[in-house]
């Protein structure tokens, strides 16, 4: 589904945030983990929220993603999101799941609400325990501050940053049963660095009214098409997590396939993935460009997205774009390479409105043309594979000096 | 299987090249593809000899490729090999066939042999057609110089030079039937680039008595645990090709799996090839040190290689050795995402000889002594899985600011 064709029926709000929808509000503190920045934040909603989640499929996986799977599969509600960046909890051990408990516990204390209604996440540190007790006095004062309602998201987001260099928000509004239905989100990552890894963190509030299992199914086709179509460099954190909690305080119809808006729901949390998840592969370390390959004509989605996240994922492509260098060779290798079922007799490749290969076979271009468009900051590649239908998008980032340079600083 | 506890049964032969085992000579030339250096070579051998080879996996495959491939379907018996360099005739269409064809009918008058005794390779720019006339012309000049001894295979090892910044060439010996049977090999490649890509390719050339299908299975078994197991920057070229002939000159009885030297003949190939590979891994454009990752305890050798290639191939591990930082977080990050089936808990990470993690747990470690190994050439990076007997090596090398300059840069 190509998201351009259907904004219509979903449209941003400039100014929103997680609490826009209803039923949310937001904190964020300075606990100490971190020397100067806000390094604790919490999602609060006022009534047990229908609640899904997707994990990284990396096999080592951070002590509090057990904890939070285990809140959700309870019930499949939460009503708070504790997040603290800094130290991800990761390979730590027993004694980070009794870390990772205790943030949870102390969360449901403070807000009065039963434990398996609290998600934890973690970013930062890797191999290093949380300095737990400067956690559970965060979390002490933490709860007051969810009532002042000025720059409380903002501040949120600032506490779950790590590497990050922009903050990373979105908020769009669609109309289910006639009743006005939003979605906010936070996100943070900028690809896995500083000072082990980084890890992409989510969170998408919104007051639609949806049971936990038709979220799930959501949640998870649209994470396909947007957070697993974005790379950086690659490699996948054992931290990364997407949480999504719907407060059904807009009082629509409960949504489910069947529902007549159903694809309005759909899109609408599609186009806050997407919109976060396009933030975060611009913010790439080092990055100076976002590149968005969308790829059509593939046997069918999947197969386009494959496809478009070899391209995007190529570290030749990447260095390419940096060097405002129109490289189709590198493209139409990445593409052979993909794994996908193609033609390699029937590939066209444009590079912004430049095309540069038709049937595979190249075609004469103007250097001075494509250098003149990668040197602006959004760059688009378009593929047709014209072997089917299948049509798929993935984002990611040019490789540069930079990137080299941040991931080559030592961890301290 | 670990090469480094079977050394004693093959020796290397320090002086040797392609030309070293019993019946084969080689040359190179200028025929002005280039502007100055070599860019057409040759390997000849007086008998037909067994041939078998592996190509790219990459689904766009250039011209040449196809040509080679009917050449050894035939009869599985090659006298000559010819290869330019400076054009990879890749996306070319029907005219790079004709001309891929026109190479091996050149080159079998010339030697006056059937054209099917011929392979074909190419390396350089995509998207251009050869220029044809000036390499027939370097094809009629060549035979003569396949005359001269001296130089020759180093001539021959210059002309398939893209952007590689060292010569790589090989030779061991073992003993089979108490013959001495040798092994002689050239390749080329150091990462994609340059203009478009580069391409690796490798010639093994061999005096054992071996028929072309037990050949094939001994090349295919060392390709996958040799050329398959090096990455410089992940990308697959439209080129690669290893070709070995066997020219049966040895004398030995003819091998079999049941021939009681089977396993010294396929580690002798493996250790030639091996050799090959680790000279392209280092010579990764870019690079300042060659990075080998030696994983034990996997389920199995395959899976073990699987890991192995993912450590080696991140680019967040790759840019931490460049930086010296003993950084195990990325390395048992990359372990989780390898898609084998691991232990989390059980993943113990040496560094040089330096253990940085027990269990998944961090090992306190000397960080000044790690800087101080990490500043050496030749970085060893050990995992123990512990969830199996699996053992494989993978090689690669540092990601630095000059990846991203030479890659960055102008494809002219």
């Amino acid at each position: 589904m190509d998201t351009a064709t259907k904004h219509l029926s979903v449209t941003p709000v400039e100014a929103g945030s997680i609490i826009t929808p209803k039923g949310f509000c937001a904190a964020g503190i300075h606990t100490g983990v971190k020397r100067y920045r806000l390094d604790l934040g919490v999602i609060y909603c006022e009534v047990p929220a229908s609640s899904a989640a997707v994990y990284t499929l990396n096999k080592v996986q951070a002590a509090p993603l057990k904890v939070t799977k285990e809140s959700i599969a309870k019930e499949g509600k939460l009503q708070a999101i504790i997040v603290n960046s800094g130290n991800a909890n990761a390979c730590t051990g027993i004694k980070g799941i009794e870390d990772a408990y205790s943030m949870r516990s102390s969360t449901a204390d403070v807000f009065k609400i039963p434990e398996h209604y609290v998600a934890v996440s973690s970013t930062g540190v890797i191999g290093e325990f949380l300095q737990i007790d400067k956690i559970i006095n965060g979390i002490k004062k933490i709860k007051a501050l969810t009532q002042v309602k000025f720059d409380s998201a903002e501040r949120f987001n600032e506490a779950i940053l790590t590497t990050d260099t922009i903050n990373k928000r979105a908020c769009f509004r669609t109309t289910i049963d006639g009743k006005t239905v939003t979605f906010g989100g936070a996100a943070k990552g900028s690809g896995m660095i500083d000072p082990n890894m980084a890890t992409m963190l989510a969170y998408i509030t919104t007051d639609a009214n949806i049971e936990p299992d038709w979220l799930q199914v959501a949640l998870s086709e649209v994470v396909d098409e947007t957070f697993n179509r974005i790379t950086v460099d690659g490699d996948t954190s054992t931290n990364d997590t997407v949480v999504t909690m719907a407060s059904g305080l807009a009082n629509n119809q409960s949504l489910t396939k069947d529902h007549p808006d159903w694809e309005h729901f759909v899109l609408g949390l599609k186009m806050t993935c997407e919109h976060l998840a396009k933030k975060i592969a611009r913010d790439g370390e080092g990055a100076t460009k976002l590149i968005e390959v969308q790829v059509s004509g593939a046997k069918n989605d999947e197969e386009a997205g494959k496809v478009a996240k070899a391209i995007v994922g190529s570290d030749l492509v990447k260095s390419a774009i940096y060097g405002t260098d129109a490289n189709w060779g590198r493209i139409i290798c990445a593409i052979g390479y993909s794994g996908a079922d193609i033609n390699p007799e029937t590939i066209d490749i444009s590079i912004g409105e430049i095309q540069t290969l038709q049937d595979s076979m190249p075609l004469p271009f103007s250097e001075e043309e494509a250098t003149q468009y990668l040197t602006t900051e959004n760059i688009v590649i378009s593929v047709d594979l014209k072997v089917g239908e299948g049509f798929g998008k993935a984002w990611g980032c040019d490789l540069t000096y930079d990137y080299v340079r941040i991931n080559a600083g030592y961890r301290t």
